[in-house]
């Protein structure tokens, strides 16, 4: 178990318990507690002093901090751990108004993580993986029994095993006369069963003696930039290695639009067909010899990718994808064999490829509400998948429509002048001192600073709207006393790390325009919700749950998120994090065959919304352009809150 | 219409309606008229001077002949062609009794050909081939109508052709947006009909516009020895061109064994499924180029071969079926992609390969069975397939049985001193003169003989044995006054030409040897039907028609047949020869989906008989060691006329 320690910062006289070795700043943090801070962590700048009053702090000491200072117990709290109870007195500047330690706490918090449910899939009895291995020993054909090597084992898993409409495919046929000599007759038998009740049992492998113990499904998302897959155990539901790898033809294109553009040039679809089934065949080879199991062992692989990442895996031409009125091949995929779409696994391997419901509502999303179990609950869910593009679920077993949401790059640091993705130096935290107006950094690595990654420019714009620094259109009140709010070439903004603060040498600042490009991405989502919602007669107060799917949802502070509209106010327990959901749809499918048969109706049933062709859209899109919203009655407990900040500000 | 012409034969006073153009001695085999012939029509051994009494023959004047002799009319039989009513004076030795020339006459004939009856299957709505076209214009793609493609086209068979429970293959997927958008989104699709009622219609092509009156089948019939295929117009039911060659695999071997064999080998069994592939392949170029179709507008072929022919064709090592207790790896097998077995044929052709019933009743038995309709006539019916080995089938709607006999190559002039295949040269009809014990024979082509044919084996062995040449048991009347009888080698034999009258420059003989393996083979087969009759309760007496197929079925003589107890009595109006049976049932599958739903349970339904393994068959087979049979009871033709020659031979 984790040692857990108290901290109490004064003056504000606030208390938090932090895990054994928890970095201070981070604590301080999490307890809403304001220090100066420009480095991102790294112990350069020196404004994070603080003064250690009761116990002891590990590091923290450095050239910044006089021997006089460091014995009178100062140290830079992004250099120090927590290593006991302590007590921290944060040096406020004496113009503060007091009011402002006693502001309304909201502490930082992520969605909750959701593992899926093996457990509750079992006790349902719907751990029915579609493949499954039968052992059984078969009498030895003689002068009196001379039934053909085929017929013999059909008749006799029908009549010891109660299996009936089985058919045999050509390879199986092939190795099943040598198979059963190879060991008395005694043969184990792998069954893919059918979809629909109504189809047939398939024998697609046969394996001498009793290898009945050993059953392997692999599932597999095929993202447009990354490609992660899983090998499962089918008879115990346990993943045994996973393996991820950048998809191979990020290199031609780093969006779907690009590898459309690419795959119409002559000999393009060939080219990243290969190369997508080289990255898939790369992560088959490595979670195989990883979980050293005998490839003839795995029965199955289910795939699941957005609509142009299935259509390239399969090689379809995805060409009128891109062009309006954007239809699809196919939404529907007829089990394939593994190896006719280029998969180096046996001849027996079935490919599995989710369905997708359009265009642009591709089998990883249907994946994802397949995994998440949306289509079984009664509660009203708001699936959310926030990526490069945006792509939104909302129902329940009654209904689910869906759309995507041009949302734009700016939640993956794209159209943002310091924009990063999500990796070291980049800002993922932030708070902003209300009577100094300077800022608290913290980057990934705790390093200084190189740019804006998603999730902090959510948590800026939100601490900035809250506190008055941007108002309702975020732009900047630039009658402010701060230096850090200053004109760059006509365009506003505020710096949030001066240039000898960075790695970059250059001024770090959020502009105006970057705020723009956040508040449309977010209303092109929430609006999307919003008609999704009214086209069924709804609203967001009757969502009863948000399930974020997608890396971004792992990060993103969901506060933070619904002050500045991008989530609706909600109780944030009724928010899950499941992850990787089309990663996790695939594994759920390749452990109950329940899925793939109503994966086939859920599609169907499911409305897909062409925003841009839906005439309330327009509306409610210009509506959401605003920090949260036009109708602030949606955001009830900001709207409190603001109201508190602006009594106390007059009072 | 042909001519025909009135022959009188003097003295016998026999006439006879032959064709304009027909050969003499031909016309007086036909007549059953004896004339002494050895060279087998060439006209060189100069025995079959015939006197011309009324009117003229064409040629027939040879060296042989004298001025005088000539213009008194004299003639060599064997080259006379008749083109007028003629009289016809045959020399008779004057020692030669007059009641041996009124001798009851029985005329040659072979088996009526019986038809494949399409317009039957028309009338009886059966004509449904198992892949269609269907031509349907779809409204196009706009704002307002999303569909995917395949949904589009899925979506609309559904409401416009009452098409339901459709799937798409992947190719289809591949090629459908593209095809759509070449014609404006007309489109005709190919549809494959399931086997069962339960199953779905894929759709497995698709073309741009309307090529509904463009749909071709393939029927192929893979023999040991020859290949033969049909392209067939699916929407009229004509053959549009055919094709036979040998099957390539005969350089690895002569008979199913040696095929097997040399599959056991290293790299054998690839080898021999390489070259039949490459035999068929050529046959389907061929057919294709002859018949001027799109490769792309053939939407099947139909396979039907012998057990071990379809598994060497699909890859399937044969080696069990020549290993007791003699099991197939497989009798039924799954619709396979033709492309997958190496044929040459578009991705989307699917390859329907008949089943078989057990190793030694295979699939080209079963297509005649179901070509031949048995399964679905009243009639107990016997058919018989005479080739390497003979299978034969009994049976009616309500059952039937099968085996397979082990004739040995006798019918096609194996293990015979003399014997040959049916080519240029070979005796293939005979005839013995009762008084001075001389042969008439007739090569094929009308050459001098270079041995003995299957069919002039059984022709002279039953007129030898009806004219008491040799006994029942196939032993010659040694006390006969003739040269022709005499020992070589402790064997003795009969000389049917000598050395100078032929092309081998040996005298040709029929050795007892021979006849006694000409007993075997036809016992083989007799007590083959008797012990599958028996063995359900009944005789041959009950049998209503017999059904011969097989090349040695078109010139068999059917009466000389029924004399060596090679054919049960019957009348011969009851006998008909329907040819290449297995390539009649691959077409005749390729024209109604119905055979292919029955034929699965036919051949669960067929009872297959291990001969070697029925204890009644050794007694039936020791039975059916004589000429005719040991119990003359079952031939009482036979029986009636051997008594009035041997009355007359006494009187």
């Amino acid at each position: 178990m984790t040692t857990t320690h108290t901290i109490k910062f004064l003056p504000h006289n606030r208390e938090i318990k932090v895990n054994d070795g928890e970095n201070l700043i981070r604590a301080a943090m999490e307890a809403g507690v304001h220090i100066n801070a420009s480095c991102g962590g790294e112990g350069v700048c020196g404004k994070c002093r603080v003064l250690v009053e009761q116990g002891q702090v590990q590091g923290g000491v450095s050239e910044q901090i006089s021997t006089e200072d460091r014995e009178k117990g100062y140290r830079l709290a992004c250099r120090s751990t927590i290593t006991g109870d302590v007590v921290i007195r944060v040096p406020v500047e004496s113009a503060v108004d007091a009011s402002v330690l006693s502001q309304r706490y909201v502490p930082r918090r992520t969605a909750r993580i959701r593992q899926m449910d093996l457990n509750d899939l079992k006790e349902q009895g719907l751990f029915l993986p579609p493949v499954e291995k039968i052992y059984i020993e078969l009498p030895e054909p003689d002068n009196q029994d001379h039934l053909p090597d085929v017929t013999r084992l059909v008749s006799h898993l029908k009549l010891h095993h109660d299996e009936h409409r089985l058919t045999v495919s050509l390879p199986v046929i092939r190795k099943l006369p040598d198979v059963l000599r190879k060991d008395g007759f005694r043969v184990t038998a792998t069954l893919a069963r059918p979809v629909m009740d109504s189809g047939k049992t398939e024998i697609v492998n046969v394996q001498p003696g009793d290898t009945s113990d050993r059953i392997y499904g692999i599932a597999m998302d095929i993202g447009t930039t990354t490609v992660y897959g899983q090998l499962i155990d089918l008879k115990s539901g346990d993943v045994l290695s996973e393996h991820g790898d950048f998809n191979g033809q990020i290199s031609y294109g780093e969006d779907v639009i690009s590898r459309i553009v690419f795959a119409e040039k002559e000999g393009g679809l060939d080219r990243l067909h290969k190369v997508v089934a080289e990255t898939i065949n790369g992560i088959v080879n490595r979670i195989v010899r990883r979980a050293r199991v005998d490839p003839d062992d795995i029965a199955a692989i289910t795939l699941a990718g957005n609509t142009t990442m299935t259509q390239l895996l399969l090689k379809v031409n995805p060409r009128y994808i891109r062009r309006s009125p954007y239809v699809p091949a196919s939404t529907l995929y007829p089990p394939i064999r593994a190896v006719d779409i280029g998969l180096d696994l046996r001849d027996h391997v079935t490919a599995l490829v989710y369905p997708a419901v359009s265009s642009y509502v591709g089998g990883d999303i249907v994946a994802g509400v397949m995994g998440a179990g949306l289509y079984l609950d009664d509660r009203l869910t708001l699936f959310m998948d926030i990526g490069t593009n945006a792509e939104i679920v909302i129902g329940n077993r009654d209904w689910l429509a869906c759309a995507a949401c041009s949302a734009g790059p700016a939640f993956e640091g794209g159209g943002i002048k310091f924009g990063m993705r999500a990796a070291k130096g980049a800002i993922e935290d932030f708070s902003l001192d209300p009577a100094t107006w300077e800022p608290m950094l913290m980057t990934i690595g705790n390093q200084r600073p190189k740019g804006i990654c998603g999730s902090g420019l959510i948590i800026m714009t939100a601490v900035m709207f809250e506190l008055g620094l941007i108002n309702n259109l975020g732009k900047f009140n630039r009658d402010l006393p701060t230096g850090r709010i200053r004109e760059d070439n006509g365009v506003w903004e505020y710096v949030l790390a001066w240039a000898d603060e960075t790695q970059i040498d250059r001024d770090i600042a959020l502009t105006e325009i970057d705020i723009e490009n956040l508040i449309r991405a977010k209303g092109a989502i929430f609006s999307g919700c919003i008609t999704l919602l009214t086209e069924v007669g709804m609203g967001m107060a009757d969502i009863d749950r948000i399930i974020l799917a997608g890396g971004f949802g792992s990060y993103v502070d969901l506060e933070k998120a619904m002050t500045i509209g991008l989530l609706p106010e909600i109780d944030p327990e009724k928010v899950t994090f499941i992850g990787n959901s089309s990663l996790m749809g695939a594994k759920m499918s390749s452990l109950t065959n329940r899925i793939r048969k109503d994966v086939v109706e859920v599609t169907r049933s499911m409305t897909n919304f062409e925003l841009s062709e839906t005439m309330s859209y327009m509306d409610n899109y210009v509506a959401a352009l605003f920090l949260p919203h036009t109708d602030m009655d949606q955001f009830p407990r900001l709207k409190e809150r603001m109201a508190q900040r602006h009594g106390k500000a007059k009072g």
